[in-house]
């Protein structure tokens, strides 16, 4: 445990600390409730995990406004948008071939779709504008009469940018085409009423709200088929084997359940302040759109420096943050969500993400934007690039 | 939590309780160290988060004698099945066609095997005897050079039957085909050396060993080609998308790492002294190899009784047990396993598991005796079945 306790995290948008209120409601799941759901039947330690996966499932279900088992709780987003959109397919391909997503997808929804591919259902992926929004007519054109479901996210992991989900949604439910969601950024902190919005399936995960790591769930309306993926037991109304998380679940619940919007009213205010300093940055731009961005989720570019290098020397000063694609630094390739919101490999290349949370302060938005200055006209002025 | 204090939990081979010490460990991964492990190239929380799955991975390698790498986490026993079976034959389809496994496999396995049968893949499941052991030789006999994969698990979830893996890999290392073994009941007690045993893939889950829910592992040579099976990022060395479960993969090892002989000498002498006790209740009779059997699962049929009703007569006095298959005691089904060892339906109707742990104790398995006894008595006494 060497981070230091002055260190500002700001990589929110890739995993969130876990509350301490979450971790206590967890606990008892360790230690003392540790029986496996399914047997309920057979004795109280049982029946007892059963009840607590119950009120978990009534209380994410009260806050989407859907059914309780209209909740299925699974491991990660990742396997939530694998079920969504693969099950789905797989469940309902005698009804059509084709699907519609869009190109700054997470890569579990555009790879879900690439092995639809393989077996010969027909993806297309729609473009974005310069402020990574999709057009809603390119939308409703896009879809065909074998189309069977589209796959749209709420909130872009590396922009923020916001889709026009209600919008969306509601032409899907018009033209009788499924409609999910990854709305694994939004959740907790857009409201999100599935009573009013026609989403049939929404992704969600406790990794990116507080919650624990290894918990997430798909919502689906009962209406909606899906094949399972995972061959096994019966659990999770026969969509998925595999003894069930309790702690994971119960963390879940609470997670979403204290995601105030107080909370998010701080994040809102941290990220004025810190857009506020960051423009200040000689020649730096905002990636995605000005007027539909969640707060919270900042990218910002400056020309003539290179991102990896910029992360390297602001980890140095004790700050993180990421550069290209979220997950994958690593691969030094420029952001794909970038590029396909038209910008160019420079651009791409030099950008960085602030992802935020309330366990931010405004002390530390002012220690970042001074780092990020320091540190950009530093490299700026070693570089052979000119403006 | 209702569940009382004096409550005697004997569903361990359901799920276990966390240690302590398990929950300790896992702790400040919730809370202090929380970034991705991708984000390692990025900065400093990305990197101790990537070192603390780092020495996870080597820990588990060690206890097996393998490398590091040949350790793929998941999300659940459920989980590394399908991705040993199913994976590993969508990965090796071009070398044939023929997989072997063995009638009384978990769900996971069998309907893994069943998912593959519909693609065509051809499936032996293999009888057992009334012990619920394999025979070796009938094992080599369904061996075809069509056959690419066997799946036998080590030891069986309501008998303790042990399956001779040493033997069955050694027998599919000569012959050229892939072994693979659900070793969930098996790790941490039995000496799993992988060095000398030549089986290529092996499961094991955190959930029966007092780890947490939620986490598992696949062991795999390096040499296995998998194909993934949850599409997105590419952790898990290309094998999973999905954010590592960091908290749980500690919890994984510190689990793993505790399971001593100690404890499990502790198991045998009560699971000797319960079977001691049980044994001496009439028409008792137990089910499972008395050869072979793991210390720790004791099954055992009453004549004349349901044993759906002794389950809830000894719920009712604190004391938690299965009757049925393993997961679904719910469905009324008599025990396919038993069924397998060609036991009479009544037999299987009549199945007790009682699995043990560690933190069980003497003065316990006096009361579940002395319970058992009472129940099978008065419900004896009221049955219309005779003798």
């Amino acid at each position: 445990m060497a981070v230091d306790k002055d260190y500002i995290y700001l990589d929110n948008a890739a995993a969130t600390r876990t509350d301490d209120e979450v971790v206590k409601a967890m606990l008892p799941y360790f230690t003392e409730i540790y029986a496996v759901a399914s047997s309920q039947f057979s004795h109280q330690p049982g029946l007892e995990a059963s009840e607590a996966m119950n009120a978990a499932r009534e209380s994410i279900g009260q806050k989407f406004k859907v059914k309780p088992d209209e909740v299925i709780f699974t491991s990660d987003a990742a396997e939530s948008n694998n079920l969504a959109i693969k099950g789905f397919c797989l469940a309902n391909r005698q009804k059509g071939d084709h699907v519609v997503t869009m190109k700054t997808e997470v890569y579990s929804v555009l790879h879900s779709c690439r092995s639809l591919e393989e077996s010969g259902i027909r993806v297309t992926k729609l473009p974005v504008d310069s402020g990574g929004r999709l057009d809603p007519d390119d939308f409703r054109k896009a879809l065909t009469d074998k189309t069977i479901l589209a796959t749209i996210q709420w909130v872009n992991q590396e922009t923020g940018t916001i889709q026009p989900i209600e919008q969306l949604s509601a032409i899907c439910r018009e033209k009788g085409v499924a409609f999910h969601t990854d709305a694994s950024y939004a959740a907790g902190r857009i409201d999100i009423d599935l009573a009013k919005i026609p989403v049939d399936m929404l992704t969600l995960t406790a990794a990116l709200i507080h919650g624990p790591k290894g918990s997430a769930c798909l919502v689906r309306r009962k209406s909606v088929k899906l094949k399972k993926l995972t061959d096994g037991g019966f659990n999770e109304f026969d969509l998925r084997a595999g003894v069930e998380n309790i702690p994971g679940i119960v963390g879940l619940a609470k997670a979403l359940e204290i995601m105030t919007s107080e909370r998010f009213d701080k994040v809102k205010k941290l990220d004025a302040q810190l857009w506020n300093g960051l423009s200040g940055v000689e020649d730096s731009v905002l990636n995605g759109s000005p007027e539909h961005r969640l707060p919270g989720i900042l990218n910002v570019s400056y020309d003539r420096v290179e991102g990896e290098s910029v992360i390297l020397h602001l980890d140095m000063k004790g700050i993180a943050v990421i550069t290209g694609s979220a997950c994958f630094s690593r691969s030094l390739e420029p952001s794909y969500v970038l590029m396909s919101m038209g910008h160019s490999h420079e651009r791409a290349h030099g950008s960085i993400r602030y992802s935020l949370s309330h366990g931010n302060t405004a002390e530390q938005m002012d220690r970042v934007v001074a780092a990020t200055k320091e540190v950009v006209e530093r490299l700026r002025r070693i570089t052979p690039v000119k403006k």
